[in-house]
């Protein structure tokens, strides 16, 4: 054990440190770190359960930063705590290329950071989904899985909507082994946060279910007794660290001149006076080293009781656990599915994709029960609710759906959580156009490179009655134009199985599936044994002679295409159809699949219920497109497609057009 | 004055337009007009203050339907009030191609429709910026202006994070004239809201500085005192309205069945008999109708008033008022714009966009005394507080800048309330990368065709150190996807200022302008006495001779191009460049300009710090492109542009090697 001088030393190398990099790269933001260095200190020195010796430990408990641009706190911890990766020379490539210090943590990059953020409430939602990953996991796995959540967060990050959806939704599923660290230093970059907030934070915390304390974040015991008081609790915990922005900085420390900023050396040689710290820039003494080297190995013993535990486990059980820690798909997936869509091509039927998908999740849950679904409070629009699924309730964290609320970045975001963790498979869902919502969560997935699926229904004004509020336009260009995001918008039943087939097997990119509130027709209906959806977009009815004219399309309108196409053949144009059910993967194949899916008839046309950004990449920028050029219209569905002109005479006569203008 | 039992007979009438309007379109949401009828009718008959024969009267109070869903709610209450356009069939056409009684209500579209609802939360944010722009009005022209805002919300709109942001916002700026009534009925779609929802809201809002109190929202005389306490409060109150969804209906009132679908033949006939309501539908008795008419004028007298005190104020004032009203620019306008554009002209500098944006801004606020600034705790960042502006405070309204907090969405959503109330002209500002913050509300700003200027800066890979998580990529692409906006971004000072220009006369059109973190080189230096951002692209520098080459780029890259045209040229490549800083304007030209920028040249280069997606309109599908694939990564901004490959000698490359491949 250490007394709170040693603890203040141990918090003043983290100070150094961050400090140091932050000059050294003339960029950066020194203030948080020294802001909160004791209670970092404390929480990772005497609570956190955790063994640098093996970081992916599954059941360690979790630190998330979410005030990412803290960055140096969590590469300082890391450092000092016994990292391999966390070398003294990565601190001092801080924000440089290809460092692991970039400026804000990013999770896959360097090792030990459970979760990239920046973003301000990204973290804290990450944090309700890691909290809530554990209980499910501990209710499946009792003897595996006992670990807890800290989110260091900041006055932004509890200024944000998201977080108070999140924290609404930990409160309400009473996630008891989540508590947060706010980092309440009053400064915020444009200066004292009373300039736009006076929210009593604690009260706002206790109306949504938690415990809210408040404690001196300068002082190590009171900092103790509040983590200590947390365990066993039966909500979630606030605990309110009361702390000086760029403690130790003469001039700067409680203003929003730290925040940003490199200290400059003159100031940092006064923080180092004020803090008695006589060493050089990213030298740390020996003796602090070593009880540094020590604490990040405090949570050895619990590691090897725990591995003990694992022994004891039926082998079978942990043979699928671990299958399902590398995210892989079970063994008797692939036939489960192959089973699902035989019965598809036996009984062709039509339907609206979110039914397809429906039955394509049944058979997906079967097989895997690390599968999570939810809703954001549409689970009977979206119909991600199978019959093989329970529900998940406030202390009863054995089912598998989840009833988010209406909290759409919420819900993105801690699905991001559970992604994270490891050994679940989050698919939440809503409508395509509340995408919007999402966002930011869809985006740091992508960049995180994690394996979620969301089903967004009422994907176009399909929607009909709700009008351009509910109708997307503009979405699938939006999210396909996010990196490393498949956006699938499968045609019928089988595509629909398909896109499910690609989203779960994609270990590394997350997936939306772009589903109809109309029924459609089945059209793909010869079982050809190869996942098409797959490599994006494929001939699906090939002309009857050298092509004139190649129709692609997505979703429901390639039943329009297909229509199109009987039409034109029958006044002597030979017409091929390419449905496109993912345009990502398809620009994604090799040329020479490109150039021969997109082939040489002279004229194309794309066609889909949204606008035409990104459809050149295929049709060419004098392509023909039948689509939407602005918002839609509250109406009867097949009303608002003629409205819009999306029909079969609009393709039939602009084919005919373009052909007769040789173009 | 009405007694209970008349105001229970007047919330009848609204209770069976709303389920014979669901029941005739066969679609749509009875279970809140049922439910909310008789809180709407205490408001509507004895406390808001508007008069029906003037309904774009400036003072009167702003009712806010910010559950949309609930749309039948007020279109009852405007037909039978007295609106000349929503007459008895407008209301039998609900939900139909063209009526006037859409899905969710739309502004613009319907006379008296304040605002675009339906998404969640967006309504409660345009209801705090409504306040907040009468209270700056008001310290402005003190006789003109003493309005209420009412917001009707959902238990979906408190889960909403917009909403958490928005309150939070009303609360610290003491918005003390607004007032949420919340239908509180416990019910949401997937069914009671226990299932997803534990939060004491009243405590929640208390802990926001709100007042919040609780009411039977089925008994009249309570609903009318809450709402009578509520006048000279010093805050924002929330009144809980306890009250039962589809009220009335025997089997379904209560239940979530009775939200979202057309009650039934058998349903409604019940609800009429329990409702003591014998009328045929869409029939509403004489006396009933001439209550509601009279109503309709309650406000007359208070107008007339207003009228009188209007006569009295200086016409010079009132000239300069109605052409905000209008949203004219003032006669100076151009200018001073002009006076400007001239410096800049005469003493070219080096300057970062953002700098530049400031410069201009700081004229066009000397101009625009309706321009009411803010930044969402960016303001050093943004450079979008100006000198001749001053901070709006709690209390103290008379100024033009708010500090909005780290409230992206919340800040939207109010930036899109202080539009629609008239009279002033919103900017808001955050980092680019946010704007996906921000999405839902720049989506309604457009569907509303609003005028509204998002000022993005830090506006790609050139954010440097800050890395990914504050690099935007797709964002240009994904914001120029929204239909109706105008994404600017200009790549010099003379852009910057002309994008102001035209962002600011767009009457019907929200503007975003893209604004660099770091310095660019001025590139226009001559004074072609034209707008040519306006034109959204053109020829920046020609070829010498016939162009082989033409590069096409935005931004801070446009001086790429240049570098890359003097190269090419030198090697005997004619290269012409054209500047892009508006593809959404450019695409909107008659297509023999579009035809004559972009040229014949054989070979055609987009150069974009951002993804393709989009620019093949411009350079065709097989044109270049020197962007980016990916997310970006921490660094000095130089050097991530190298990493990138986005430099002048990847143009120079990419122009010769497709040159001599003769494409």
């Amino acid at each position: 054990m250490t007394d709170a001088t040693t603890t203040r030393r141990m918090a003043n190398a983290i100070r150094a440190l961050a400090m140091d990099a932050v000059e050294k790269a003339n960029s950066g933001h020194p203030g948080m770190p020294m802001g909160m260095a004791d209670v970092a200190t404390v929480l990772w020195t005497k609570v956190l359960k955790y063994d640098a010796a093996d970081p992916h430990w599954i059941d360690r408990d979790r630190f998330i930063l979410s005030a990412g641009h803290g960055s140096m706190l969590l590469y300082a911890l890391l450092h000092l705590t016994g990292s391999k990766e966390m070398t003294i020379d990565e601190l001092k490539r801080f924000r440089q290329v290809g460092s692991k210090t970039p400026g804000h943590p990013e999770r896959g990059h360097t090792e030990s950071v459970e979760t990239t953020t920046g973003p301000l409430g990204a973290g804290i939602s990450n944090a309700v989904g890691l909290a809530l990953a554990e209980r499910i996991l501990a209710a499946e796995y009792p003897t595996l899985f006992d670990h807890r959540t800290f989110a260091l967060c900041s006055d932004g990050d509890l200024m944000e909507g998201i977080s108070q959806e999140a924290i609404a939704i930990a409160g309400h599923y009473r996630l008891n082994k989540l508590v947060f660290l706010w980092d309440d230093n009053s400064i915020s970059i444009d200066g004292d946060t009373s300039l736009s907030d006076s929210v009593d934070q604690i009260a706002r915390f206790e109306a949504c279910g938690w415990n809210g304390v408040r404690v001196d974040g300068h002082d190590a015991d009171a900092i103790e007794a509040a983590l200590r008081a947390t365990e066993g609790s039966d909500k979630p915990t606030l605990i309110a660290c009361k702390t000086i922005i760029g403690f130790g900085a003469p001039k700067k420390a409680g203003t929003e001149k730290a925040h940003g900023s490199p200290l400059g050396a003159e100031e940092i040689e006064g923080a180092r006076k004020a803090l008695g710290w006589d060493y050089p820039p990213f030298e740390i003494p020996d003796d602090l080293r070593a009880l540094w080297l020590e604490a990040g190995r405090r949570g050895a013993a619990q590691r090897e009781a725990w591995e003990k535990r694992r022994a004891a486990v039926d082998p079978a059980t942990l043979a699928d656990l671990e299958r399902r820690l590398r995210a892989d798909l079970p063994e008797g997936f692939a036939a489960a599915m192959a089973e699902h869509k035989a019965k598809l091509f036996a009984e062709p039927k039509e339907m609206a994709t979110r039914k397809a998908g429906e039955a394509a999740l049944t058979v997906v849950k079967g097989q895997l029960p690390e599968l999570i679904s939810g809703s954001a409070d549409l689970t009977p629009s979206n119909n991600t609710l199978t019959k093989n699924m329970t529900v998940i309730r406030p202390g009863e964290y054995g089912g598998s759906f989840m009833h988010w609320g209406i909290r759409e970045h919420g819900m993105a975001g801690a699905s991001n959580g559970l992604a994270i963790h490891g050994g679940l498979l989050p698919v939440d869902s809503t409508f395509l156009v509340f995408s919007d919502y999402c966002r930011p969560a869809i985006r740091l997935a992508a960049l995180m490179k994690i394996r979620v699926v969301h089903v967004f229904t009422h994907d176009s004004i399909g929607v009909g009655e709700d009008g351009p509020t509910h109708q997307p336009v503009e979405h699938l260009a939006a999210l396909r134009a996010i990196p490393n995001l498949n956006v699938f918008r499968p045609c019928d039943a089988i595509e629909t199985a398909e896109a499910w087939e690609v989203a779960v097997a994609s270990k590394t990119r997350p997936s939306i599936l772009a589903l109809t509130r109309q029924n459609l027709p089945q059209l793909r209906l010869k079982d050809v044994g190869e996942n098409l959806t797959a490599k994006g977009a494929y001939e699906l009815a090939p002309a009857n002679g050298v092509a004139a004219v190649s129709l692609f399309a997505s979703g429901s309108e390639v039943s329009l295409a297909m229509e199109a196409r009987e039409r034109l053949e029958a006044e002597g144009l030979p017409t091929r159809v390419v449905s496109v059910p993912c345009m990502d993967l398809f620009l994604d194949q090799p040329g020479a699949y490109r150039a021969e899916v997109i082939g040489t008839a002279p004229v194309k046309i794309g066609i889909e219920a949204a606008i035409r950004q990104g459809w050149d990449a295929i049709i060419g920028s004098d392509g023909g497109f039948v689509g939407m050029n602005g918002f839609g219209e509250s109406g009867p569905y097949k009303e608002v497609y003629r409205v819009f002109g999306i029909t079969t005479d609009a393709i039939v006569s602009l084919a005919k057009e373009k052909q007769a203008n040789g173009a």
